[in-house]
């Protein structure tokens, strides 16, 4: 089966999908994504994805290119045509086409392209082993709460990770405090079992995965506090990880080469990865 | 006639250029671009613009797409399909297009899109009487240096700009200093008649039209500094200007409402200007 994408208002095979070359999306990074997780035919947090994609729309004033409605039955369709059960679903939206000029065009249309991908995240033995994180200085622009595609310093930053043989670099910003993964949430558990993440302010990305895990806390007696930690903090800690929609939840057992609690998966990540896991299949359709 | 887009080895009509909508340049604002001005059918300081991209593209590991001989007859090539004598020539190299994962590609061919347009830059009007700056926070990520397409504060700050019915916003940085415009460099003249913009470190583009300009005040006998300035400096400047390929050199007589001067273009821009403008003259092809 040929991969198919959708690109405004038209599904067409991905090798023969494009955007225009004035696209602001490719001009001026002027454009917003998300990455939804597909598992059994349906779509992981579709909704808070949504109400996400129109904060980013809102806070840089782009129309949405359709209703909500029209969103999830395109969406739908996607997976449909690709046949895919579990994957992820990549959606985007620009500010259209337009000719190269810095403010926003006056007539432009806002562009919608989906790509969807089957697969369903990271393998077994990370989930069992855990990965390593490198830090990095946080050399991000200063709304990285807003999900746009000015993802350069992520990718820098991703691609640093892996050639020193981690799965992910940890931003740290001019306090010496982690921010977030490139491309993930940061988190740690204390020594007293406190599950600690940075507050969603404008400095990092507030992620669903994270949403969804914080909704699941207190009903598992576990104390959630959402501050800053700094990098020396995050090595001395009994258990890290880090949560993304590709990744669910995924223990983090070094930090800069630096083993955290003994190097292996802790039983409290163990814990929440499980019960993502089950509230992902909470949502999986009835078959 | 009808505009041509150049694209990965083909010229095509603008209406029907695209890129992938997995170009890395459109999913994560993995590209460099350069903007040349085109004057008498000759690109002016083309060997500066291409050494610059060569730099951008160094800083991000990213091969380039030709040589630079191949690269200079496409430019030609362009400009001659578009039949465009005056004008500006937009380069843009991405590093490829691959399904999209946040470490470079292995085996992506880098991109490369060329659009021309015709036209002389600014009105009469805006040199002869001046252009009006807002000064906003520098939100941008740490290596603006990087001539990269990851616009989007750049274009945020253009459209305060614009809504603020300025022409540029200017750019300050926490310690209250000024970077740059969001497509241009800032410049002051002092009441000592020296000529002041910011040393080209990390914290902006180091524009080919503040180098060219750079290289000319020497031999009209004028002292250059090359140090931050305040933005209460800048208002309380004898004359302030901006540079750019589109501008040249433009008058900046108001800064957040304030006069600069009496208000009116100075002596030392508008010769500036001139000089510039000769400079320029110079790098045509003789007819």
């Amino acid at each position: 089966m040929s991969r198919i994408a959708y690109v405004n208002g038209r599904y067409l095979p991905l090798n023969r999908a494009s955007v225009h070359v004035e696209d602001r999306g490719f001009q001026f990074a002027d454009a917003v994504y998300e990455v939804i997780a597909a598992r059994g035919g349906g779509l992981i947090d579709e909704d808070m994805h949504l109400k996400r994609l129109h904060r980013s729309l809102g806070e840089l004033r782009i129309a949405a290119p359709m209703s909500d409605a029209a969103l999830k039955l395109v969406m739908r369709e996607v997976l449909r045509r690709n046949g895919i059960v579990d994957g992820t679903l990549y959606l985007q939206v620009s500010r259209g086409s337009a000719p190269r000029d810095f403010p926003f065009p006056k007539s432009a249309k806002p562009s919608l392209v989906m790509v969807a991908r089957r697969g369903r995240g990271p393998a077994a033995a990370l989930i069992e082993n855990g990965v390593g994180v490198i830090t990095l200085p946080d050399i991000r622009w200063a709304r990285p709460d807003i999900k746009s595609v000015a993802l350069l310093p992520n990718a820098l930053g991703k691609q640093r990770a892996k050639e020193a043989g981690a799965y992910e670099a940890w931003q740290v910003d001019r306090d010496g405090n982690v921010t977030e993964g490139t491309s993930s949430n940061a988190w740690i558990v204390t020594a007293d079992g406190e599950v600690v993440t940075r507050r969603a302010d404008n400095s990092i990305l507030n992620g669903v995965t994270r949403l969804g895990l914080i909704g699941l806390l207190a009903r598992e007696g576990l104390k959630l506090v959402e501050r800053p930690f700094s990098v020396a903090e995050a090595k001395a800690a009994r258990e890290a990880f880090l949560t993304s929609t590709t990744n669910f939840v995924l223990p983090v057992v070094s930090i800069d080469g630096t083993p955290v609690g003994n190097g292996y998966p802790g039983s409290t990540v163990r814990r929440l990865r499980a019960i993502y896991e089950e509230y992902v299949v909470t949502q999986e359709p009835v078959p």
